[in-house]
């Protein structure tokens, strides 16, 4: 009864490799924290990368910093962006609006971000972060993005 | 890939007959312009009640006005909090962020919440708002609600 | 010490009469419910309407509803985006997010609205919105509008 | 004739030092990127170190990182918290919203966090950033904290 109806058809014209490639190219340092799990249907998957450890994500206490879920919202949509409309370095992010539901242990999390509206000049998607061994989801955001 | 892991379970302990006799009682005159449709697993969804035509609901040009949307949205919410707290008329909202996303004509509208964290003090929903015949959503609502 | 530093010079093309003209003009029955008070230096006050008392506006409770503070807080920021980009009809809401910070009595209410950023294709802007008798704002508001 | 009225009176409990004291104690690493500047009636001005150089805060492109604004957003207003409300280690952010509005470049940025609403639960400001030579802010956020 609760499935979406309607819902618009997605064309990606970017792949996961081809979006590492470009941030390789275009932002050779910034694309060391995270890694494309999936894509698809409007849909992508972000995990934080755990093998060198998550202590520079870590604040006091032991969970992960809410820079760091901002951080990682903002890049599960970005990537999203770029695998729509392509290699645009310039898209920026107009606003962010998360709401911090349960703390993040120091344990790998993912970003699930949806895209909501494609259009010409603004793209605008959601994303749901979530920790392992944590039910339900540890944050949400809505992410509006600017295109040029 | 993409099914969400770890949510939690919801026990709603209000049915939508158990909302709309509470509403009655406590705000008599508030209860008429929406319909619930289902309700359960943490969601809920509400309809635009469309029988005495949408007139109201409009603005110039013909597509419903973002007040409009905005009360679907929270009272979604509302519903949907009462559904899992019970009869508790002092729940309010404190804070709701509206992302408008595509023109919603004058047709019939739904609103689908869903509850992402239910604590003692807070409840954090989202509502995607769609319209009969738009592909995707017209709007996507996040919503918290303080509880007394 | 606190004043805001380097602020942008605005310049207003419509001031509150020309703004009221123009809506009597394109959206002929909907400006009913609110007045321009003050308009100038990217700010604007808009004050609701009590004359024929605040009945419509109310909830069970006595407290303003939401829908009206959301609807204050929209229309104020369309007026200073017409105050400053001219007739323009066809700017949208594109996402607002409001904070309910206290009951809003059964009592006069302005809004007031300042221009944050005005760029060619957005306008963002905040809004504050007190109520006579009431120790600080009872809502804040952040709309952006897109531009056609 | 746009001034507020009916301001609370804001009785700050601790002073910027007393506030870095407190940080050097339970957060002994995490206090090294920004410093208080001003505080009192309800705001606080937190400006980001540059001493070291902005080299870090810095993304492609040679503006501050999206990430850099949000934590100077949540740190300035968690410092307003906490000197109205005391030694409280345990405040956590509940939402951040954020609007982008202009590119901050590698220059000094503040943070102007002002109180809008503080319940017992919940603590409610808003944040001005702003860049050195730019005018108008370069972001606007909103932000709540829950209060234990």
């Amino acid at each position: 009864m609760l499935r979406p109806m309607n819902e618009p058809r997605w064309t990606h014209v970017l792949d996961a490799e081809a979006i590492e490639a470009f941030m390789d190219e275009v932002f050779p340092r910034a694309n060391t924290f995270a890694r494309i799990d999936a894509l698809g249907e409007g849909r992508l998957v972000l995990t934080l990368r755990a093998e060198e450890g998550l202590d520079r994500f870590l604040r006091p206490g032991g969970t992960l910093s809410g820079p760091t879920l901002m951080n990682m919202a903002d890049t599960a949509m970005y990537f999203l962006v770029l695998s729509l409309v392509g290699r645009e370095a310039l898209a920026v992010t107009a606003d962010l609006t998360m709401h911090f539901l349960r703390r993040p242990p120091a344990a790998p999390l993912r970003a699930e971000a949806a895209m909501l509206k494609l259009g010409r000049r603004l793209a605008v998607g959601e994303v749901h972060l979530r920790s392992e061994g944590v039910e339900g989801p540890v944050a949400h955001a809505t992410v509006t993005y600017a295109l040029p």
